[in-house]
């Protein structure tokens, strides 16, 4: 389980093999040093198109790519699928538990460690609340919220009872942030437009999407124009969105909100919270509320040089007037800095401090309907559609799947299809996850 | 729960929506009845590239269909996700568990009655070996067997003991018809054309494939020189074939074979056996060793001509010297003789025979690698590959993921890749399932 130990090239370990993780190997491809990626998938995910998985859109392969085929040619890599248990600062040890060596600790040194274990859903002190309200970080949440939905509507088409069926037809989305966005206006789409002709029994067009966000607008990264602007285009959609207003209970027959409303549900989709993963809990350095590793000005620890903190672990509180988003491009550049200060520590040279270069933003809220800022320049409706969809199949350059996702989007654009929709795992019931595997 | 019932419509009922219940329904689709059509999935299977998902090399989308877009232009029949427990051939009805109702009793009333629920793995009385070695028969298979077979390959990957990476890079496929076969070839070409590339500690090329057949040849329902010539094919691909030899035991940690040799080996899959659903025993009709209904020439079931069963439930031993084989052409054509029959009765014309018409079968080996026959045309290697591959595209007519599955495999056949090598579900380990879902 150790590194080849013998040589002399610095062994750089890095958890993660997401957007910030993998652009440090990447950057360090001509270096002379071994570079372990460990992650607890065998593959990278591309998560901005997540929510197409999770409302039936594409399926869980067109946005996954094996990162042992990412890294195939990059000599200097090599990859293990072992997941972090905990990190010695003191020691330079990763500690992982190995399910093969009859889980027993193992322990993997390094020279130089880079965290890049992303984000995880977080309940605001809520954790009952996460066997009912699935959130969306991994692959696994988006087939367990495809499967949800999907039997939310099939058991509404055996129901008798109209307040059931009508329960079994509201959708429940906490927070209005980009992924509470995306999902309200996937979901609306599914039914008023896919599950409409599918049905017997009900009319899958009247299911109602209920957005609940407790701020007074949605997507408040944006400007307010641009948040103004989505609300319509969600409201096109006839999604209702709540603002303003608290979720205080979470069952699995509906929510409570803090006017004292009570909406009946039985599928509650959680996009309100992250935090980052427990690992940096046990680094022993500050950390903010959200967990996330407080990082010195070039990504690294406070007191430990060899050892930094990119992307959605980290929290960059050196530009701006809060922490750095947690969005791909941060991760991608933070992984790239990272990367040549390990080069310019081998070279002698000095750290340099991280600057992240805004290109703007975006967030799609269903088909032909978007809003996206990039400097001054606003755009909403078709026009930010296209450009969400041009940076999208920009950024899947490099993974092989671009054209079939892309034939999968052009079908469903046209024909407003989604293959995707299959129900996997053994079980027939919506609501709480099957107990046998 | 019950059907519209106040109708002078027939009510036929058909449990599952494989090759042999969508006949049915398809074949009535003009006729004045109320169909239902009943399955524990929402979706039909592409059964016959089942096992290109269990090797990476499709992904489950693309070979299932969601069973209401299938029926969606076909007025008088609905679909409801639902698992018969057991058939009152008395009373007429079907009893469902339908979990939305309180895991109460529901029953179906029919006046006529299809039942076309396929086949399940059987392990001969072993049923222990059940949890160990994983057969192929619906699409969670063939995600735990991909699961399991990337896995051991991870796992060789971070192993440092010999013995133990020689036992985790060793697979043995017990049964030597066409699922084994089929298995055996894929898995062998996974590993030296796919694999090989992205490991750095294994050479994933000499990964060991045994396929174990306790007869005197593989793929016994071909002639002896086809036979002769997949054994050949496999063998091209260094698969160890061992034939006359049967199975004694089967462990976490490998087999023991009759002539007392033990191989080794953490992956363990199952093609031998497989029989009716245990839905045929609540029927109290004469079974076959299988468990599948002995019917009458009309495809009905003894004593009850308002009651059929067709496909992998049904042995049909009116024709040949022994039952018809379980694959879909039989199904295809026993659905659709079953919907004329029910139309006959409308018509009140008699019933008729059933008549298999033979156009010929096909087994592949792998990429460019197959035997076909049909009448006395024989073909084997690349002539019988391409002849595969233009029956399945051609079959695979009607769903659009047909165009998706052709480019794959386009790509793989030119590439050498295979974009759905990737582990879902949350577990690192190989071996046995999860048990957290």
């Amino acid at each position: 389980m150790t590194s080849s130990s013998s040589t002399a090239r610095p062994r750089i370990v890095i958890i993660g093999g997401g957007f910030g993780g993998l652009s440090v190997a990447k950057a360090l491809h001509k270096a002379p040093v071994d570079i372990t990626l460990l992650d607890r998938t065998n593959f990278h995910l591309f998560q901005p198109l997540l929510y197409q998985v999770s409302m039936a859109g594409l399926s869980p392969a067109e946005i996954a790519w094996p990162l042992r085929s990412i890294l195939r040619n990059q000599k200097n890599a090599r990859v293990l699928l072992l997941e972090a248990k905990s990190i010695d600062l003191d020691a330079r040890e990763v500690h992982v538990c190995d399910s093969e060596a009859g889980d027993t600790d193992s322990r993997i040194p390094y020279d130089y460690l880079v965290l890049a274990a992303g984000a995880r859903t977080t309940y605001f002190g809520h954790d009952d609340w996460g066997k009912i309200a699935v959130g969306l970080k991994d692959l696994n949440d988006a087939v367990e919220i495809r499967t949800r939905v999907l039997l939310a509507f099939e058991a509404a088409e055996r129901a008798t009872d109209p307040d059931e069926r009508r329960s079994l037809m509201t959708f429940v989305i906490i927070g209005g942030g980009p992924t509470g966005v995306e999902i309200a206006g996937a979901l609306a789409e599914l039914s008023k437009f896919v599950l409409a002709r599918d049905f017997r029994a009900i009319n899958a067009r009247v299911a109602r999407v209920v957005l609940i966000e407790a701020s007074p607008r949605i997507l408040d990264s944006f400007s307010p124009d641009l948040s103004e602007s989505a609300l319509r285009q969600l409201q096109e959609l006839n999604v209702e969105v709540r603002l303003e207003v608290k979720v205080t209970d979470v069952r699995h027959d509906g929510v409570t909100l803090s006017n004292g409303e009570i909406i009946e549900s039985r599928t509650i989709v959680w996009g309100a919270g992250v935090g980052a993963t427990p690992l940096t809990e046990t680094l022993g350095v500050p950390l903010d509320r959200g967990k996330r590793v407080i990082v010195e000005k070039d990504c690294s620890m406070p007191g430990h040089p060899e050892a930094f903190a990119v992307g959605d672990t980290a929290a960059f509180l050196h530009q701006g007037e809060r922490a750095l988003p947690g969005v791909s491009p941060v991760a991608m550049q933070q992984g790239r800095h990272v990367g040549r200060m390990i080069a310019n520590d081998l070279a002698k040279k000095d750290r340099e401090t991280f600057h992240y270069t805004d290109k703007g933003s975006m967030a799609t809220i269903g088909r032909s309907r978007a809003i996206a800022q990039t400097g001054r320049l606003k755009m909403s409706g078709y026009p930010a559609w296209m450009a969400w969809l041009a940076v999208h199949i920009f950024f899947l350059i490099g993974f092989k799947n671009r054209v079939a996702v892309l034939l999968n989007w052009a079908y469903s654009y046209f024909v407003y299809q989604r293959g995707a929709r299959i129900i996997t795992g053994r079980r027939l019931r919506p609501g709480a996850p099957e107990k046998e595997s």
